[in-house]
């Protein structure tokens, strides 16, 4: 087989997902190891996720190593190219809905052990610390963009003259990995930090379609927030690297 | 538009504080998901606050990226060269304020429940944890000296020759941000190390200044210390290593 | 003496299995300074065990520094080479005996102050959080397919040239550290993420065979599944990489 | 002023114990912003503590950095040479002295906020969570061998060619951090990890002569196992490298 840039995206978010679901269900499932383990679990987890997603990606042949239809877009703003964007979407979106079927199978005898569909729920997708559809996008918007500005600062450095900053390229995937975890500890007390439209469509997907036991509902009066709210982050995010020329 | 030392220090300083009041507010504030999350969680989210930070002030055009007074302060004593210090207070001044205004949009629904006055000044300005004005002071004071002390040694590792324990300069931001999450497990246990006067000050005259719901005092009669303990901190500081001749 | 692949890889695994076990043993024991510290405690010290066992096994001789059968099982199959496997297996399951041994001498006055056996076998090898062989091995064999990918991708990035994303590759031990750090926290929560045949058997040899009072069954039962969970994961990890010709 | 080997140790060793034992007063001391934060708090406190002190020693003029008598003696024993070794002990000393000092000073409110004299003990000196000197000795001497052992093997990896497996020297204070950081995690359980004979001398002296609210007695007849249980290792993890030609 070969490597490419569709399958470095499907498989990296699969990881990604795998891994960052994995934790959520780790700490709110009932009789796991981790169980109420906390914050700094959940996105520890999600931090290394990202980092271990980006490494998969970049192997299996997406150099670029998105993830996330968020970042995908904002860098077609910036470069005001839209080429790859529907293929990058697309696998993206097939590899958030695969990795949540693996976390179902990963964590298969928890389902039934938790009573509250609530917390199966969220093993999935995000929700919002207190309903409140305005605020809730905002949230998401603002965080968005951080990541965005982020990830642009990060690789600033990493293609800069190393005598003026620069960082070994390969070191990215790390510190965008830790500025995940960053954004997590900080920006995600409020929607729980979606920040990418396919990781909350895909799994919110997969909850809808799986036979989990004693599931509630996919909650998807709240699943526009975490897609349109990033999509925009990423377009003023990559609206706002451009006319500082970025 | 165009990148710039002033632009760099404002944006920085506004990521600084976003996510560093961010996860303040995150830990502090009831309904939020890191609600009692604890002093890892604050720790760790400052430390990666410092370190976006940094990488995004040098994005933006601050290659020194100080977001910080006391930074600034003790650089123009250790190099007796005072030129750009009121330009970057400045700088640093709007950012560290526009970044609280962000935190108060991030967290908008917690405030209203949240019912303690003194847990929403936390998401804004630092407080002693036993009210002792000498010793606060003094607190302050040690750890801005700390910090001025590891900020200029891991500066050294980073403009040293490889081949005598260089470091890659492009990792410093990482390792500065390391520095302040090791600053405030050991040395924020009493007074929540401002160790930055824009930190506070800022923050404090956005807590004054914006429609908080049921907020109290702003605690003023306090706010002159995270002000001038770490800049007598920074004078000193610079002082220390002009002598050993940094 | 004489450094040796052998020598590298049985003292790597004692080192690993010493701080990984040892890790456990001071969250689960009783009086411990570190006890009911929790999953973060618990996969934090098993990632630094990993780093640092992987940079003693290269000090020793083994620049391969596997420490694991499952690695060694996924490179052979990868490469199509097996020459080395059975010294390496063999070297890697004395140094987790060893490494087991010194757990029970480090944590030696700690044994007889706790009561539940179960505590005691957990401070040397794994079992399930919910006891169900089908999902239990399922578990171990996705956990052990991501490790061989994490290590696979992040030596890939270690390999590439730098300016396509090569990453110093003697920071590799970090981050796959950071790679077993993640598993724990995401995937661990079903078994304890076994992901390495010698990592339970050996130590549950050492349980089986060791003087440790008040020690209760052995759990042999359940012992089958992370020495053949990680077995079948590192082939069929392997088949995937091969098929993708890495 | 003039930066020396004499000056760097002594300034190294003050910083880590001020950030060392000072994450111990905020987990330990009652009112501060970290009371009760647990482990992970004062093992990542520790790590972190160290790699500042090595970058403050590098600066200072200490290429070696070494802020411990165990291993000063350590590479004496391994490279046969015992010049330095008594300057080095003074230096650390004088300077793990002067860091207590400052740790009282730093915390000085909460002496008096804090009743039980063991808990204000602990903030300078280490001791058995199990009394039992035989064991306590024995684990303090495991944990400084492996110490010795990974610091030579980072340095190692520190030294070696990048392509087989080199790491930017500069970097190894941070992974020696992440070391020590593994240590408290793994092996700190039992006596609190002195593993530097000067970090618990020069700390047990600061608390027997300032004048410490309501302290108790300085526990004079613990005090010699983290003094030559570090040495005794030190030798051996010494000879051990020797024989094996490190």
């Amino acid at each position: 087989m070969q490597q490419s840039p569709f399958l470095g995206e499907l498989v990296g978010t699969m990881v990604l997902i795998l891994l960052g679901n994995g934790v959520v269900a780790n700490v709110v499932l009932k009789k796991t190891k981790g169980e109420n383990s906390g914050w700094i679990v959940i996105t520890a987890g999600w931090g290394f996720a990202v980092m271990i997603g980006i490494f998969t990606a970049n192997a299996f042949g997406s150099a670029a190593a998105h993830l996330n239809p968020a970042v995908t877009i904002a860098f077609a703003v910036l470069r005001n190219d839209y080429a790859s964007v529907p293929s990058y979407l697309l696998a993206q979106l097939i590899g958030a809905f695969l990795g949540s079927v693996l976390v179902w199978l990963q964590y298969f005898p928890h389902w039934k052990a938790t009573e509250d569909p609530g917390s199966k729920l969220a093993c999935f997708a995000t929700g919002p610390a207190i309903r409140s559809y305005g605020y809730n996008f905002l949230s998401e918007f603002i965080a968005t963009i951080l990541l965005i500005v982020g990830v642009v600062a990060i690789g600033y450095a990493g293609t800069a003259d190393p005598d003026k900053g620069g960082i070994p390229s390969g070191l990215t995937p790390y510190l965008v990995g830790m500025l995940v975890w960053s954004l997590g500890l900080s920006l995600g007390g409020t929607t729980g930090y979606g920040i990418n439209p396919v990781r909350d469509l895909g799994p919110r997907l997969a909850h809808m379609l799986l036979p989990i036991p004693g599931k509630g509902t996919s909650d998807w009066s709240y699943g526009w927030i975490p897609v349109l709210g990033p999509i925009l982050g990423a377009i003023v995010g990559g609206l706002i690297l451009r006319s500082f020329s970025f």
